[in-house]
């Protein structure tokens, strides 16, 4: 690996005027310049990369924190989304540095200062988001995939969950069902309401009363899906489609429905959230929603190269379109 | 956040001598030293990144390359191993930068020569994988999570893939099945090689005759384990158990059983590879191979340290033993 030495000494040159040629061309005579250019090309010598962040204080990195998650757990959407990621800032000259998630921001702050990364895309976010708030008065340069309430505090790049639920809504009326009920997340999480909120105003504009749907909220567990699907299933009208706030559910739905020998999709059908890589391989394939996952990597790239650019311009929020995918249930 | 001339000017001395005390504290008198010090606590000072590395010519981070998968595959060991890694490495000072795969590491070299990264942990190997050819050539330091064939060449963490195929067979015989079938990858995958010699041996040791077991091959896919399913049911004996390489394949195998009207676990059981996050959440829950990727990546950051430490010792290999999960299956 060629050293600036070994360009400096074949072109016959000091090491500073190298240095000089790489960092500031006007000092050095045109003829000068040339040689030590063809010695650069010559050796293949890649200047330091250390020593070109020093100069222009960026890393070229973009961190991203990931919270632990449970050998039996499952968090799809977020490692195909990190997947997506590395791909797209790739295309702009970015890596992504992955660390552990601690709560507060502290460990980003600290990262961010030592100067190790340019700044941050926050995932998994909540309402209020202890991160997004200790990062916005740091005025550390951050997107969020996802919002957290404070729209208009920072840049965020999210999928219409709400959009999502009426497109839910619209397809199980028009397939001809009038008695729909929902398993939605405790309240209080903002992804979560917004899928359900969607959905309601759904039924409403497809002229099923909002009133009359059957609201069950659980956890986001399969053993979760199983309970609500019997809950319904035993209650004395049966709805004729169950839509779910994930996929997670959904499967715990179909499977509690056929401990009762109803197989979903004919008399009842079910809808998930999410189009996890499992929704495809389920039995039967379950109709979902899916997330433009690639296509958000690429503006919360976007975002961010944008915003380093202009610290001090608005903060823009963006939603794309999910889209059903509507298989066999 | 407080620069180095803030230390300075509330320690009165000059930039060059905080800078003395930061790198080269002898040369520095007591008395200073002890004023810059106290100075870099009140005002909090944490010495540019960058800089440090600049002349530790270390970036403590570590490269991973990601393959693209598309939105249905499931990479769900990969995706929980990145996860751990990041884990590991924080609490050794380490982080994990990401980049896209591209086939034989070229792209690694750059990463290498520019300092960004101080080496690889290379994933998803295969046998004579370029890559490691690549990287051993050029004597960057790296490890793989795999082999590659070319134990003794490089430094490699695995897990046992003939242990837990021994392990398998171990348990459908104890459970008194004599007529076992296995479903393998094509020829040619030193993972899948292993896992089915594991089998086999493991029949042999437990007192069936390897050559009394069927062996189909098939591709990854769940559609494959269908197929092989089918076939196998279909024939003039029936399996009594039946093994395979992967997690995916046996949710393919289980439901090309029901659709000949066969549950898995009781007349014929099922035994997967992987323990994926979706395993527990199949119906039946199904009984796999479990890889103890935490443990795997806590050795691999080790082991890739020790490397740092040491670029001319004898390269390793460390095999760790995985473990049967026995659920409804």
């Amino acid at each position: 690996m060629a050293t600036i030495i070994d360009v400096a000494a074949r072109a016959g040159v000091s090491r500073q005027t190298v240095s000089n040629v790489l960092n500031a061309p006007d000092r050095v005579s045109p003829d000068t310049r040339r040689r030590v250019e063809d010695a650069i090309t010559t050796l293949n010598y890649r200047p330091n990369r250390s020593a070109q962040n020093f100069r222009a204080q960026r890393s070229h990195l973009l961190g991203v924190d990931l919270a632990t998650v449970g050998p039996h757990e499952v968090a799809p959407v977020l490692d195909r989304f990190v997947h997506a990621l590395s791909q797209q800032a790739a295309r702009r000259g970015y890596h992504v540095l992955l660390f552990p998630r601690s709560g507060d921001g502290a460990v980003h702050l600290s990262l961010y200062e030592t100067r190790t990364v340019d700044g941050f895309v926050l995932v998994d976010t909540e309402r209020d988001d202890p991160r997004a708030t200790a990062l916005a008065e740091q005025r550390v340069p951050f997107v969020t995939f996802g919002r957290t309430g404070a729209t208009g505090e920072h840049d965020a790049v999210d999928v219409d969950g709400f959009a999502g639920g009426q497109a839910v809504a619209a397809e199980l009326v028009a397939s001809g069902r009038r008695r729909p009920a929902y398993v939605a997340w405790p309240e209080g999480s903002l992804v979560g309401d917004l899928r359900l909120a969607g959905f309601l105003a759904g039924c409403e504009d497809a002229g099923v009363d909002p009133s009359d749907v059957r609201v069950l909220r659980r956890l986001n567990g399969v053993e979760d899906g199983v309970d609500a699907a019997v809950t319904l299933l035993e209650g004395s009208e049966r709805p004729d489609a169950i839509a779910t706030v994930s996929d997670l559910i959904a499967v715990g739905i179909i499977r509690g429905m056929r401990s009762l020998g109803v197989r979903a999709g004919n008399e009842i059908r079910v809808v998930g959230f999410d189009d996890s890589p499992l929704a495809a391989h389920l039995d039967p394939p379950l109709t979902t929603v899916r997330q433009p996952l690639d296509e958000v990597a690429r503006r919360v790239v976007a975002r961010f190269l944008a915003r380093l650019e202009d610290p001090d311009g608005p903060s823009v929020t963006e939603l794309l379109e999910p889209c059903l995918v509507v298989r066999r249930t």
